[in-house]
């Protein structure tokens, strides 16, 4: 069976007309799918109003256990069940979690050494069974970033990492297709002419694209993520696309040569 | 099979030692169970730090758009995943819910004639099969009382009405105990006297300490819907008893004549 699991992030989140239409072009995807959502700003912004102090290290946060709770709040709590509300208005029926729900994403907190990011995970596993009991009575998973190790003890997770996880655990039991969308319509030669979209990429191309420097900055890490995915796991592709654009064929399809 | 639903309210909640232990007690309950929590003073501490004014009428508090989402964001986000981890460190594989998750538990927005109580959601039924598939995988329910309407609209709603409409609707299918957890430890002749607890009571029973006082005061609502409950449908029995107790068989049972 196929399955489609697809990432929104902050550009979407944070733009509400941008998010209601992308949910409803979502509710219309046919058959199993799972969403991912980032957090957006609203947990920088919450933690503005309440005096919590953001701190960063080489540019990147560090989640103290206050902004932890925050992030909890606003990440598996009023966003997480928005989205829930909105889908449910287009008619798809979704449950929201996080990755302690029914350890459906399980995390280690990440090593303090050498650089201390707090309460921060990386993704070691999923299980397959509870996303596939959601399936099996018509109900559609949105899970947010927030994951917990075996212990319980909740953590911050990227969730570029959750949709992947999800992704290549459920590879195994479904034609799984990872979407990731995000503020730009794909791998571009130049990223402000969408005619240079590039609409289909295989190792073997993406790495000489790579080396001309055609695929530059920070589309690399997403590409070379696409690459060890479908190379290394049964997902059959990935697809790096604009959310507006997810019930068309506007994006870069990136599968094995 | 059997099934017990149990819920907790502000008492437990609101003093994390408590909830500790209660949690771990909930834990070692054998057999497919059902957590529903209160929120406690959790919302209301969080509104006064954001500045929201909490607005009262006649005594109880109007939950405005600002609110239902501080309600969301600490029912539904913080304290139902900080329950979740903690239930999963204690062993139980437990998945966090509010009522809009695969509509697990549907509302109607009350009618704001004669008293427009704002977000605020009478519960109108539940989706047996969602529960059922948690239990087939092995992952034990823990719902908070935010809900949603058929059309995704989020609606704050009494903890105690999920609770028995939550076992009334899996009467159906599962022999099912509601068992409400409070400060006090049970239905007492003397609320100061521990000895004056009444361990079982029926309809015929508690009609007759109502009428001439031994049953009294905020008593008597408890204990009326309990009666409702047992009498109206197969709900086998009502439990009222402290959280403390929840593995002894100390309180009121209230079952039908």
């Amino acid at each position: 069976m196929n399955l489609q699991v697809i990432k929104i992030g902050g550009n979407v989140i944070d733009n509400p007309e941008e998010l209601k239409s992308f949910l409803q072009a979502f509710a219309s995807v046919q058959g199993p799918k799972i969403l991912v959502h980032g957090g957006g700003k609203l947990a920088t912004r919450m933690a503005e109003k309440l005096g919590v102090a953001t701190e960063m290290i080489n540019g990147r946060r560090v989640t103290s256990p206050e902004m932890l709770d925050i992030a909890v709040m606003m990440y598996a709590g009023l966003l997480n069940k928005q989205i829930v509300g909105l889908l449910q208005k287009s008619g798809c029926d979704a449950a929201g979690v996080c990755g302690a729900d029914g350890h459906c994403v399980t995390s280690v907190k990440r090593s303090p050494e050498p650089i201390n990011y707090g309460q921060v995970g990386d993704v070691t596993g999923i299980n397959t069974r509870f996303f596939s009991a959601l399936f099996e009575i018509g109900v559609t998973p949105v899970v947010c970033a927030i994951t917990a190790d075996l212990s319980g003890q909740l953590l911050n997770t990227n969730a570029d990492s959750v949709a992947s996880a999800i992704a290549k655990g459920m590879s195994y039991e479904y034609d799984t297709s990872l979407i990731y969308c995000f503020e730009k319509s794909g791998v571009m030669g130049n990223v402000d002419d969408e005619s240079t979209l590039i609409q289909r990429l295989t190792p073997t191309l993406a790495h000489d694209l790579i080396e001309n420097g055609t695929i530059q900055g920070g589309m690399i890490p997403k590409v070379t993520n696409a690459l060890d995915i479908v190379v290394n796991t049964p997902v059959k592709s990935v697809i790096i696309k604009s959310s507006r654009n997810l019930l068309n064929d506007f994006g870069t399809l990136i599968e094995n040569d």
